[in-house]
């Protein structure tokens, strides 16, 4: 396997056909996502590191804590760890993220997740196993993912995810039940006239109600090239 | 006073300086509500009857209860009745929502609203009363206003609404508490590059979880001029 060019500061990403391939819904978590100077940072399900990477890359001050469930998607962000030389700051764990007791309690800035989307028992087929479990509820469940980022975060850390639009009452009601309050959400669209396809949200520990919501995000013209807020997105 | 031409049908609406007039609010909710043939519809704090009317007008078949706790709104309510001549299928009560028990549970088809925005206390100052508890959770806060629209509703009956995409998080939990489940959402922006303004949001009793989002309507082009779909709307 031959790693791809991110385009950003050199850093590479190892992929593999098994997996969910880096997607749409990385590149923007990874860029909604604000991540402090200096900040501890976990992401919850990393699957082979594309977010971590992409933090890694445009955050050189952070330090990451990758964890994933299937162990080849776990060997990946391991190499890609190595590949982009960053074991000082990076680490990826094999582990359930229902049980992350060997990560401190209360100590993380900010906690991203791609959590799986659908239901499990929702009829959803995948090719293999590892791109079912990265889809579909099978290892966790969206409270699972909340639970475990409220208690990994510090008193008013933030926890960015991306999300799909039709669950937004269960995301809600996962995070209310783990004290992170929505601040901050954008919806996604592949274009203007089309229904949302993801969602970006950002909750904080402990935070008092009140959410700011961001423009719709367009990812392509009626035309179907991509918007100029897309292609700075890929570019930044 | 004069009534306005409403350009429905020949329908028309009296306003008043010192309450709401009809906003763009009012004009989205009632093209966004789903109303079948012959239904019983209700209005929870109707103000003058701008939502009700535009319905009315809309839908010929249809048979309408409008509840509005200001005596003032309520008379021009009630006026807006007569003048529209639907004494037969359209009626005004002068009561507090969270009290409704005139009114036969599980016997609507539909209910609508268009509730104070703000929570009480949080500053908003307005040149009367009037206009005050219509933006304020003065009268009603939105807990009351879902739970009265649930009991009203037959199983199955669905509740619209406009409200703040900033209190969506309250919304969806105050629905949740009273059993109605969200199945449609749309987010209304003033342009393409604009945060969203406002929400139009119908729930079901007793519905199952997972809802449809709409694509974002924006009400102006960046030229500044109203959208083709806009314009549709008014003139529905």
């Amino acid at each position: 396997m031959v790693p791809d060019q991110l385009g950003i500061n050199g850093f590479v990403l190892l992929q593999d056909e098994e997996h969910l391939k880096l997607g749409t819904d990385a590149m923007l978590l990874s860029d909604f996502a604000r991540i402090p100077k200096g900040a501890r940072v976990a992401d919850l399900g990393c699957g082979n590191g594309a977010i971590f990477i992409l933090l890694a890359a445009r955050h050189p001050s952070c330090t990451l804590h990758g964890v994933e469930i299937q162990e080849k998607s776990y060997h990946l962000a391991a190499e890609n760890i190595r590949l982009n030389h960053i074991e000082d700051r990076a680490y990826a764990h094999c582990a359930d993220l229902r049980d992350l007791s060997f990560l401190p309690s209360d100590s993380f800035d900010v906690v991203v997740s791609n959590p799986p989307y659908m239901k499990s028992g929702s009829g959803l087929k995948a090719e293999n196993p590892a791109l079912l479990a990265a889809r579909m509820e099978i290892d966790c469940t969206i409270e699972d993912v909340c639970r475990s980022a409220s208690r990994l975060l510090k008193f008013g850390g933030s926890f960015s995810l991306v999300y799909r639009p039709d669950r937004l009452e269960d995301l809600f009601s996962a995070l209310k039940a783990a004290n992170l309050a929505p601040k901050r959400m954008r919806l996604v669209q592949n274009k203007v006239d089309a229904a949302p396809s993801l969602v970006l949200l950002e909750a904080r520990k402990g935070g008092k109600p009140g959410m700011v919501h961001l423009p719709v995000l367009c990812i392509r013209e009626a035309s179907g090239e991509e918007t100029a807020e897309i292609k700075e997105i890929y570019q930044r």
